[in-house]
């Protein structure tokens, strides 16, 4: 099925993004976005949307939000569980509803608790991104041979699901069904643990620049790599550290042990190994993934 | 003062990348340069050398080693500490011998206690280079904006000193004079660690997908960035982690304790101001350094 009427809450990077590729499709579908007065306007004049709606005008949503066929939650987490409690009892039999969330567990669990029969739930995370963000950023191929995790859940039927499916290859992008808690693991390794790494090494140099002015001055394009994460905004990554706890700290425990462990093999000859290993993995990375 | 006869041993990423750029600038000097025998074929159907001698050419390379004003010593820090033994008692009275090896302690009082009087050495360590090597990488723009850390030597005389920053300031890249002991600190720290943390971070996740095939598959931007230095070759690495054990395990261990402080203040309202003030830090890396 192809969705008509689609509606987007929230228009960050993400959320316009999937406005500006779907609008390059010829799906003959409708877009309406939701955000702030200011938003909006921008996302009019870009002519990214059919119509859009600041978030005081209530009666426009409600009646928005009871003609879309698919509804994408793409706000920060925090925004999305709130949206799912306002939306649940205004949109109509047969909707599906999507998310673009960083943790899927929290929301997903949240969506069934209080979504009614008869409205259908599908988690979905984009794995594109990138520490710039906000509406000026958006890039209709942003997704572009990037991952797109769908959660699995059986009580959605085919017909959604199939075009949930074609929505994420419509974008370019590759659909990956998996269980949220699989999802929270994985991401809190691959995801998660990185943006703390940074940050973390970008606020140590900052503080060892204030006593002694010199590590900025020196820092190369590597230690630049390393901490362009730490650009990310917090507002982000607070409700995923909030949602993901549980798999976040044993994450940064077990790369804490292995840290600890290469730093004992610092001038051992096993380390050649070691290396020759990671520098495998990562041209592997190199090529099955979106760079 | 200019140095007419430059002698550069070792082609590689940033031998290479030095030959390419001296060869822009209107010195009119004579770059000669010794590599295996098919790096310096190469080099020279790139146009980047007047003379250049494979590693078994013995007397081409005393001969060459006695007409130069500045020796360039590009290679692995080893291979650096090899020649300095090598050509102690060939070169001409007066010669200035650098190198551009990423630690400088070992380097610098090794090059002391071999060379004779008359002869001087100047470390050097341009603060730029990736994950890519060899001198089919080799980029005449490397060293643009680049901080270059010389070592301060009060022996060296003022002329050679002075031709040393006229050198660096010529290739695009701004001379900052410290101590061999200040700078193998600081890079522990802002170079040396960092790779240490990508290397660490990639083989974790390889292993895990082994396991799992699915960390790699949903590997995004964010974690490419955090791996890419992984990619770099051990063979520099072992030379740069036996030469500076002592800051880079006590760089590991106070990254350690800050990581596990982060750890504990995951889901807590203090991590805000903490990932603030990282992405302040970095920002101001943006406006002051090269990219």
């Amino acid at each position: 099925m192809n969705f008509k009427n689609i509606l987007i809450i929230g228009l960050g990077l993400i959320g316009g993004s999937l406005a500006a590729a779907l609008k390059g499709k010829s799906g003959g579908q409708k877009l309406t976005a939701i955000d702030t007065g200011e938003v909006v306007q921008k996302a009019r004049a870009m002519n990214l949307v059919s119509d859009g709606y600041p978030l005081d005008r209530h009666p426009e949503i409600d009646a928005a939000l009871c003609q879309a066929d698919l509804i994408i939650l793409a706000t920060p987490i925090q925004d999305i569980l709130n949206w799912l409690d306002r939306i649940a009892d205004k949109v109509k039999a047969g909707v599906l509803i999507t998310d673009v969330g960083s943790t899927k567990e929290v929301i997903v669990s949240t969506a069934v608790k209080r979504l009614p029969g008869g409205v259908y739930f599908l988690g979905g995370h984009p794995m594109a991104g990138s520490e710039r963000h906000g509406l000026e950023n958006a890039d209709p191929l942003l997704f572009k041979d990037c991952a797109y995790v769908l959660t699995e859940d059986i009580n959605v039927p085919a017909a959604l699901v199939s075009g949930m499916v074609k929505l994420v290859e419509g974008i370019g992008a590759r659909p990956i069904f998996l269980s949220s808690e699989l999802h929270d693991r994985v991401t809190a390794t691959i995801s998660h643990l990185p943006q703390i790494l940074s940050t973390t090494l970008m606020h140590q140099v900052a503080q060892f620049d204030q006593r002694e002015s010199l590590y900025a001055a020196l820092a190369a394009r590597g230690f630049r790599d390393m901490t362009r994460l730490a650009l990310s905004p917090y507002e982000i990554w607070r409700d995923i550290f909030r949602t993901n706890e549980k798999n976040i700290v044993p994450a940064i425990d077990s790369f804490i042990e292995e840290l600890r462990s290469v730093r004992n093999l610092i001038v051992s000859p096993h380390l050649g190994n070691y290396f020759g290993e990671a520098a495998q993995g990562r041209r592997q990375l190199r090529e099955t993934n979106c760079d």
